[in-house]
């Protein structure tokens, strides 16, 4: 399944980079602890960019995956900004806003300073964004929020959500209108006069150095009591070193 | 010395961890690898948001440190959108821009979901972008950004550019309005009630999970024939391996 490849959303430089499946777009949006929420505010010429943390998910099939179509929900406070503006946003589609994530994979190093690079996997989103009022989709978003950041926190904290936190809590929906990612995965690429260029190739050294996101040891707060930190942490932490080293591993293999 | 604390700039949410110096926020910047730049296209209700390689620097005062009035400079293609629509700004001024960059530092994970964070480093900068049509300060931007990727990579590439290579390299500067950052870097922080809460201090594992980006062995191009690594090379990922995980380390010692 594909976003429609349109205006908005065509990849026009390197179009052979760009990937419009929403299995890929949906999984980059998801594997970023952080999205980029850009929105227009009328009142300034410059548009406001919010780091928020998102998540993919759909209320009224919660059993679709990542390749099916989607909403994507975003974690905020009921004063922000966002949540005002996307509350006064007159029409009923909502307020439009622009979602971007990006994860560098690789320094790409190439004989010439103009054809170095970098390995990326990028995505972006355009949708409508609405705040959600019912409580069980909230708690539904707030639930998937959580165990965005470690899967199955959610069940190990203190619940049920007081009154006062899901009152205090913002959510907004995005409906999704159009989307695109654009993937570079590959070694160095020069330019055909310079890959016949004997001294460049004698002595410049070219390659790629991989970049992943690591994660450390959990370190206990200055007021916890659990001894061992839980299986769902130290799951948490295995799991991403070993999916993000094995993409890199994976990705340099033989290219 | 700091942006000044305007409407457009002022962290509304959790003030304590807004930061309006030049510093800080060049720094996030600079560190970051990748950065989103946000503009309006005045045809679509979508803001564009592209992620490009930017580095502050300062052509008229080559010697400016990251606390100085610095410039940001972004790489990209001419026919790029961005650079077209900037050339088509009809303001001495250039095209508005809002450039962010964010940093997770840690996944903070508290008694309640409520109470769940990051610990994390974010900038944004406002500005107004040109095209950079001076070619000696395009070679200097050029050099810059090549130099970012890698300290030092400029020096160690096939020299001198050709024609060609800086006539479809597109420079943009942005003249820096205002900025502002938002930093966390605690431990989980939670309400009262909970912190009373002998049920849920005794049963939920509060903590914080490190996060940083890793760099790994470079991995040569099928075409490379320079055997050892260059120091360069193996120096910047030491260094960067090295102030990453320093950071982390420290970030969560004794609080």
């Amino acid at each position: 399944m594909e976003y429609p490849k349109e205006a908005i959303n065509s990849v026009k430089r390197h179009r052979e980079r760009g990937d419009y499946s929403l299995d890929t777009i949906h999984g980059i949006i998801q594997e970023s602890q952080l999205v980029h929420v850009s929105f227009i505010d009328p009142k300034s010429p410059f548009p406001v960019v919010l780091p928020m943390i998102g998540t993919m998910g759909s209320f009224t099939d919660q059993t679709a995956s990542l390749g099916d179509p989607l909403d994507l929900y975003l974690h905020g406070y009921v004063s922000h900004r966002i949540m005002n503006l996307s509350r006064a946003d007159s029409s009923d589609e909502g307020m439009p806003v622009t979602v971007a994530a990006s994860h560098v994979d690789g320094l790409v190093l190439a004989l010439s300073a103009f054809s170095h690079s970098y390995n990326y996997r990028s995505a972006t989103l355009f949708g409508h964004a609405t705040v959600v009022e019912d409580e069980a989709e909230k708690l539904y978003a707030m639930e998937l929020i959580t165990n965005k950041v470690v899967p199955g926190r959610w069940d190990h904290t203190r619940l049920p959500l007081t009154k006062t936190e899901i009152k205090s809590t913002g959510i907004l929906r995005v409906k999704v209108a159009s989307g695109s990612a654009k993937i570079r995965d590959a070694e160095p690429k020069d330019e055909r006069v310079d890959m016949k260029n004997e001294e460049a190739l004698d002595s410049v050294w070219t390659g790629v150095v991989p970049i992943w996101t690591a994660v450390g040891e959990p370190v206990p707060s200055s007021y916890n009591r659990v001894v061992d930190v839980p299986t769902h942490v130290t799951q948490h932490v295995q799991e991403l070193n070993a999916t993000n080293r094995r993409r890199v591993e994976k990705s340099h293999a033989g290219k």
